[in-house]
């Protein structure tokens, strides 16, 4: 498996297969992938949603500057920030690391206690900009997934967050839609599959000291 | 390649082995893969700077709250934004297209002048948060790429940016720091190798709709 080939074959799929659906193990990879994510402190207040449902989807195609891919790919992946992060979450999470390693309350305490106070000095705003950008590196860590696994995938920032929340119910989760990430097979047909791929020199790029 | 495998074989590594180098091939991978980054509009607002001196990585260890993995790492890599984004760098992105794909410029016209537009509503600090999520998508392709190659990272947020900026003399070149990515290879006795990943159960982290 050369990763830069495949890298190289990953492009912002702009027509998808309609018919070609994703199989069941290669969900699989790409939800226990957003899963693996790293993220600040593993403190996971991401979530991915997963959609299938072809009517529900159609009718997210106009708050989605009308792109097509949101219907027609295999499926959806909505991924979305918590709403707020509380001390409840600081501490389900420490209670995980107990349950999963043993670790003694005594070794997490301090830990516990730093992020409770880190936490609680931002605000609800500034809370969901620091859960944001783990969203963004769940985006990478799933684009390159999909390259290696030969899935074509489609990263979208422009959609109507909002009115996503809406339809989706997500406020019913207190979750927030912040990316989209049409995943699938391309068609035939698109044209876009050949275009060059257009990048700086590497050498602009990358800065070597 | 089993792409799950090598994510559960990922962890932050807390100790590197001073002793091993990543090879000129791993490193030409890393930076490739940096270049092949998913930007918003494909701009490439942001840069890598690698550093091996280890003199130069001993003096960053104490502006990075004394991870040592600055220092003993193979590579130390900072993912950085541009401290502004102006018309050139539109118009530069647009004559690259124009190049390596022979574009018209009746095509291009349209786009060019959106996107100078889109840019010039931003303040300067909107056009660095605008970068900065840019940074993050680089890390999680950069952290699931050195998964996939075998090759050992550990991401941090924790360091003193200005201060790198200052001693890398960034602001020369009108860069910012953003992210760091000690690379190379576990130390034999890094404890934390062996701690069980504490990740929520699949279905807390994915939703199905």
């Amino acid at each position: 498996m050369d990763t830069i080939k495949q890298l190289q074959w990953r492009y912002a799929t702009k027509k998808f297969n309609n018919n070609k659906k994703l199989s069941n193990a290669k969900l699989d990879v790409l939800k226990e992938a957003f899963n693996l994510t790293a993220t600040s402190f593993g403190l996971q207040t991401i979530k991915l949603i997963v959609i299938e449902d072809k009517t529900l989807r159609k009718s997210l195609v106009e708050l989605s500057y009308n792109q097509k891919q949101v219907e027609e790919a295999s499926h959806l992946l909505v991924i979305c920030i918590q709403k707020n992060i509380i001390t409840e979450d600081v501490n389900n999470y420490y209670d995980n690391i107990k349950d999963i390693r043993k670790t003694s309350e005594s070794i997490l305490k301090p830990f516990r206690e730093d992020l409770t106070q880190m936490m609680s000095k931002k605000s609800v705003n500034e809370r969901q900009e620091w859960s944001k950008k783990q969203a963004y590196i769940a985006l990478g860590n799933l684009m390159t997934v999909c390259a290696i696994e030969g899935i074509d995938s489609c990263p979208m920032e422009g959609f109507l967050p909002e009115k996503y929340d809406e339809i989706l119910k997500l406020g019913d989760k207190e979750l927030k839609s912040v990316l989209l990430l049409p995943v699938g097979y391309r068609a035939d047909d698109d044209i876009f599959a050949d275009f060059k791929k257009v990048r700086k020199p590497i050498e602009e790029a990358v800065i070597e000291l």
